[in-house]
């Protein structure tokens, strides 16, 4: 299944893709958070969606798109897990997982703005691969860690470097402002996705191609990660690993290039659909 | 007011401290969570509590106590924000605040045991001042920041110092474990918090004083560390932000002192109550 959630910010419904085309659940009455995962809420889903196909509406071609998955406990990064991409930052490859935690103030719709915060100069991209998390996961076997994965979803792990890496302590000051959370367009279940660790994932900013990468180059891979978190933290139903970035962000260039407002980025990975965000000065969000 | 709450971990209802003794609120059907805070719960509640203040039923003494708000959407921590506590750790005091977030699954009841995690050898304490958020904050002012605070509630910012500190990236590994968050007793409201600018903390193991401070040597006050913060991202009603802890933490020793299952561990802050936590090997925890 590709899960949604459509309407305006704060007060999404639930929706899936059925056959290409987005449509509510108009008496489902369960978002898709905690308690969903956590409660059998897929299976759930899968037998309604059967029972009501031929009954459910399509949106409107203008229906806003938001987090295919409510606010979560919490968003774990994965920092520098393509190779490529820690040459480009002048980092060595780490020797095991880099963690951070990103603000859920951050989350917001696939084609929602991203709002450039007060006072940046260095807003960036990173297109990644992220997970959302089915069950409570603490002390996972790397070898059951897929067990625990509800489905895939694209994110922007949108940061700025300068509040990120300059502005003293951890990377938190520059990765959880608001809207730099962008995910969807929806969460993929897993048996929906060919091959996780053979995707291919893009981002483009005003149509120029800038991150062209493949998940196959991931130094650390999805079953690994979870365990290796699950060994720090509890995870819970509805929670997000986010996986990396390849090469190609604007800190990588010479000199740099960060985003301005009225630039558009684009974004994709196989099978997880694409992504359109326009790029604006702050303004205080909606919801 | 001093809010608390009680019950099962998970299960926990809502109560509050009412001439020395913690009642009940029996059908004030409402837990300290966003929605509570945003939508003047306080005021509610106080109105609640005047009504009905004759009826309301004491809890039994062994009941327990949870922690004092519903879990937030974030917890933001403040580091080396005491310079005693920057000597002892070998580290300059900071020129800007450095923030880092705790993982939300890591809060428990104040006096419940503090799990040592598996392969763990250096979990250490720090009895800290928690600032609850009242009011959505995002580019707030340091003159106005004092209007966005509910209360303020005694944190045990539980810190594996290995994790934290040897094993690559930013410190999120080692704070955000299981039981890392002891919170409470209470949550106090402002009104019953004399000065927050100089209020007296301290830790004792096994009751041999570990750290004794005071709030007057924060380096960043709280006015100043909510509008820092609210630049970087948006702060919840709800959210919490811990301010810092002074000297006297196990890795400041020489050689370093940590934490061992039978130790216990109780501090305090004038004022917002004392905790009690008993430290014990890890085990799947309840709730």
């Amino acid at each position: 299944m590709k899960l949604l959630r459509y309407g305006p910010a704060g007060h999404e419904q639930p929706g899936i893709l059925l056959n290409d085309q987005p449509v509510g659940l108009p008496d489902f009455g369960q978002d898709y958070d905690e308690a969903f995962f956590s409660g059998d809420g897929l299976a759930r889903l899968a037998a309604y969606v059967q029972a009501h196909a031929s009954q459910l509406p399509p949106l409107g071609p203008d229906e806003r798109l938001g987090p295919p998955v409510a606010r979560p406990s919490k968003i774990v990064c994965i920092g520098l897990n393509y190779a490529d991409h820690a040459r480009e930052t002048n980092a060595a490859p780490p020797a095991e997982p880099i963690i951070f935690l990103k603000s859920t103030t951050a989350v917001v719709g696939p084609h929602d703005a991203i709002m450039i915060p007060r006072h940046s100069v260095k807003t960036d991209w990173e297109v990644e691969l992220a997970v959302v998390i089915g069950r409570r996961a603490s002390y996972v076997d790397e070898a059951a860690a897929l067990d625990y994965v509800a489905g895939y979803v694209l994110h922007n792990d949108v940061s700025e470097r300068e509040f990120q890496l300059e502005r003293g302590g951890t990377w938190d000051k520059g990765k959880g402002n608001d809207t730099f959370a962008p995910l969807g367009p929806w969460l993929v279940t897993p048996d929906e996705v060919a091959d996780v660790d053979n995707l291919r994932l893009w981002l483009t900013v005003n149509g120029q191609k800038m991150q062209d990468g493949t998940t196959a180059d991931l130094i650390f891979k999805i079953p690994f990660l979870i365990s290796y978190i699950s060994q720090f933290m509890t995870l819970l139903p509805g929670d997000i690993i986010s996986t990396g970035t390849p090469a190609g962000v604007g800190l990588g260039f010479k000199p740099p290039v960060y985003l301005k407002p009225s630039d558009v980025v684009e974004l994709g990975i196989d099978g997880l659909g694409t992504a359109r965000q326009p790029v604006q000065a702050y303004a205080a969000p909606a919801g």
